[in-house]
């Protein structure tokens, strides 16, 4: 909704707690594959590639992103799986920050995957 | 032809020269976009990706498959652009492992472009 | 000892398992940063880098000698702390491939920490 | 000088240029590797490493680097070596933020060549 798209919008560059009401935006805006963890506030999503090389490809390119935002995931991986959690630390939970990590991730995957999508 | 595959299969292994007759057949496998160089014995081809952070996904995987054959690239970067000379220097010449490793960048392009493939 | 040192090179290029007697001398020879795994038949150490940008150096090469060996890593990294735990697979435990990985990371953490080595 | 290292600390954030007058200074606070290119206003260093691997972990930290800061290099490599040259394209010259990546590249130099230094 355009309630959901300005809220994105307007909140992707501060580093903003993700309330309990836009929570559920959020993760729907993210898509089916990243879950909340269960036991802490944050969220993951675990990634498949064909193998090594692509999952490198992959976190090559989300360092970048990463690094640049100043917000640095913590993953998880072995050969072509990268299980990723986000959470914002300083603030104790998931931000805004998160989310926009989340979605240039999203993009990696889209874009090292051209026979899936 | 079969001949041409024949040969590649045979000789990827080995780091054996390409003739002077099978030039055209390696060239001619790694499609139009791999030339030879005028003033050396060497093969270049200029990769295009639409930013820094894609270029880098792909030097990524690259970088991996050089140092796995012992066979690193001559390469140039700027932001999205990424020129790569291949000779194998000990032989002074082209050899069948820098049409391998010419195959691997090709596919790590096609992977990293799913809009234009 | 010299028959740890004649183990170790005469094994090296080998997948062979590390056997019960044989294990106390490669992890002395790993030295004490890397201890085994109580749960499972493998071998775990955390490095600790000053930030993001150390650990992905130290990760880009890791990365380089995992994918040249063909025997990736399972690891796990937050900022500047890699906890790195190997094991091989399809062996089902610690073989001389963990052991040669292991020394390969220890000397990319060495030329990554200049002031405290 | 102190006047120097003020000049610094105060252009560092901006895409300012590096007039003629404050060229010397930049390039002493830079020392003697690095060279202003003669046929273009721009500054160039090689840096040598031992291998491949060394060198791509120094490039995989200047590139997080280079990200970060939107500011990227022309760099071309082979094996160990690195030449890298720096200029600001829009701008069409040197600026601080040239000083400041080529600063910065120096430090993951250091870091990455304990033995020389």
């Amino acid at each position: 909704s355009w309630r959901q798209t300005y809220r994105l919008a307007s909140s992707y560059e501060h580093e903003t707690f993700v309330g309990p009401d836009e929570r559920l935006d959020a993760l729907q805006a993210l898509g089916p594959s990243w879950k909340e963890v269960p036991d802490k506030d944050a969220i993951e999503k675990t990634f498949h590639f064909s193998d090594f090389s692509a999952a490198w490809g992959f976190m090559s390119r989300a360092a970048l992103a990463a690094e640049k935002m100043n917000h640095h995931p913590e993953w998880f991986n072995v050969y072509g799986t990268v299980r990723v959690t986000l959470t914002t630390h300083k603030e104790g939970g998931v931000t805004w920050k998160d989310v926009k990590l989340a979605r240039a991730m999203d993009t990696y995957e889209k874009e090292s995957n051209p026979t899936i999508h």
